[in-house]
């Protein structure tokens, strides 16, 4: 499966060489970032910390999608948009890791979807979306006398709350029993607040030191509790899913995929 | 649903007769025990610390099982057996919570399960059960670089280890990765015992205080971790499923079942 | 050691008999509740769902504190004041469970503190105690590059939140580092909050099921974390702390005491 | 604080060296390895993957040993026997994070220790020493009601169990209790075992994943928990623990001092 790799010198780019390097059945047949980029021409084994592999780093999108079965895509709204035109022109599947699409942005990738495959997802770890599954599944199972609550760590430099991984496990406990998360979630709890309401769904939020991020669903009922927990401890598994993520889109026809997909959840 | 008890004096049954009381739609219409029960003709819901209710500890067995359309079973094996035999001569679905049955005494379950619905489970907590079906599919998703070890922890006087429903999930785990356990469980690590074998399930056993019983089980991969838990803080939970599972079973056709049809896994 | 008990018919106080039944070395000697109490001449040990132990149920609060060595008192503020004042008179020592005493019930305590021992704590569980020294201690010795978080679990009953024991675990932890917890305390987290600001002590709250009482403390830093991690399961864990306690206290000087003393560690 | 480090080109020397370059007051003035190492004369902070710092990678521990206040030494049994020598000779405090010393070689380091300050711990992480003294402090002061239990997390490469920090934690507990504990040690459970005994101290040990190290000391009573855990996410705890403690020990009296002197709890 040929590989390619957008915005490859940054930080998540030089992540995703690294693993498709260590992958097997990945061929990374090239990585580009921007014309100006100070280690444009540096070979993207060594920047990715690996020995030399003989392929320096491009600028030339287009060649890189026209070559590619598939390109992986964490870079930032406006170039995602852009790259989502040329793999629907150029024939290549997508994998889009990139968040805070705007709608128009978000467009032009649904657009792509109906000519290739793109694969988008929040969060690329294999754990966290094989959790949101099993939380959903859960949550149809257990009836409202099962309280739902979610508690997150995270490392101090976080700046939001809940994370962004609580709110989409929220949302799959949520659309397990049928309800609209935004009606029954308890972000905050100060003070004399009464009673848990049931059918709610409660978040409570960690942070501290270094916490790649810790995640565990609760459902506690009388006499029982079941907790369902995802533990990172390396950003690599995000580059890992997103890796496996590729390849298994490669191979599928036009469509809008998520995680589950490939997971085999849906 | 009308709902009879064998072994109704006893501490389980006790515990039965309590649960159906607490349960909508749970229609106690008796419970009997051994003919010398020193409580026989004693009222059922003051012998469970409740109210009275008009319904004597009895000792007819027979009768119970003609007029009702479930009966639930924790007793001991020599009874089971005997029980089957009536449930499918008189129309009545077994829920089946003894343990330990001799392959004769199963056979008579086996028997009823061709004439009645007939309910048998090693453990009747709702989480339990769900938590079997969750490990099955997580093994089957993810691949052997998930090392899968379980630790349980229960209270000092348990005499066997690892604990049956540990075992349970170690069996859900290697059928959802299509191997045997007896081939791939580690019981035991002490001294220099190597590095671990890939495709291998770990049992770790923790005994002390009073604790009811809790069990998780870990996949652990590179730079990430699911852990599914199960915490049991009263033996109530048993009952209650066991409850849940008879009247979900007197509406079958007959077979035998087991919770993860209840559960709706299967 | 002779122990009485006020409230003896209350639910704290039917658990406080039962433990003083349990308890080598404690002589139960009496139990009075208020004098319109319809159990008044009810034998306290079948009160606590145990045998008859041929002590009834009095009223007579006085008698009591004047054969007593020591008294545990989990009543109401009112009583709690007036109580204290009869210890001091009569010379039993006091064991107080009772809180939310105004200034001027406390002062009745601070007073009766001056002519017999008096044990004074939010919550008599040995283990939260315990907690409550090692939490302060690894305060005092960690530096603010540990970020400290409390998290705690109780059931959906519960009104207020934090719980007061979670409050008490941060105040324990600000003074072993020397702070005022009121300027650290971060009790809200919700949407973008920024990085989380050093030296603060964080609070997250979950709600569900039963839980008797879950409290970890969390000291977070960069490639490790401690935690300290107190579970209830049993309230009786509370009555046994105060039986503890007044075995202790009836053999010390007056003096105001709390169970930190007893357990050694001031 | 002029702190040198022996066997700098090391994976743990590199370690050491990046953890000085971080820290506030620590003052590198070398680093020395063997005399054919290939990266003699190289840049010591290059070789720690930080930026050229002027100080090359030498190969003369006595200059080093004389001109340094502290020297740090996780090197091998053979060579840290003949740098104790050194540190004796030459005034400089000495720091030992090498293990499976022989007595001869242990002998060495406790000379040493008669002229200048050495600190010697298993384990430098800050963390796990803490631990270990607040388990002493917590099997101390709880009696044998409470089961004492410890369970360990690492990767899949360990080959020994339990790990020698879960056997560190159990001499703990055993210390705390005051008997010695390869007579209460149950480190294997498998079968019918029987009840618990009192007074044991049970391990468990899990392996999977990538792992650093998790270890939890369960105190487990009737009715209630208390959990003492630390986790590790990165082996740099354990450089900047050897570096926090070198800049204490420069400035004690001669003598030989563990990790539990530099935390202040002897």
């Amino acid at each position: 499966m040929k590989i390619g790799i957008v915005g490859a010198a940054g930080r998540m780019g030089r992540m995703l060489v690294e693993v498709c390097l260590e992958t097997e059945g990945a061929d990374l047949i090239g990585g580009v970032d921007r014309a100006d980029h100070p280690e444009l021409g540096a070979d993207l084994g060594a920047l990715a910390g690996r020995g030399e592999i003989g392929a320096p780093l491009g600028a030339d999108s287009e060649a890189l999608f026209a070559a590619a079965d598939v390109v992986i895509d964490f870079t930032f709204p406006e170039a995602t948009a852009r790259h989502g035109a040329m793999a629907a022109a150029l024939g290549a599947a997508l994998v889009v890791g990139t968040t805070g699409l705007d709608p128009d942005q978000q467009r032009a990738i649904d657009d792509a979807a109906r000519r290739v495959a793109v694969l988008q997802a929040a969060n690329y770890s294999l754990g966290v979306n094989l959790l949101q599954g099993l939380v959903a599944q859960t949550a149809a199972v257990l009836g409202p006398e099962f309280d739902i609550e979610i508690v997150e760590m995270h490392h101090r430099h976080k700046v939001d709350a809940p994370s962004g991984t609580a709110l989409a496990l929220g949302r799959s406990a949520a659309k397990g029993r049928g309800v609209d998360l935004d009606r029954v979630a308890d972000k905050v709890r100060d003070g004399i607040v009464g009673p848990r309401q049931s059918g709610h769904i409660g978040f409570a939020t960690l942070r501290g030191g270094d916490v790649v991020g810790d995640h565990s669903v609760i459902f506690a009922g009388d006499g029982e509790r079941i907790e369902l927990t995802h533990k990172a401890s390396a950003r690599t598994v995000f580059a890992r899913g997103a890796v496996q993520g590729a390849m298994w889109c490669a191979a599928q026809r036009p469509g809008l995929y998520s995680m589950a997909h490939v997971l085999g959840f849906k």
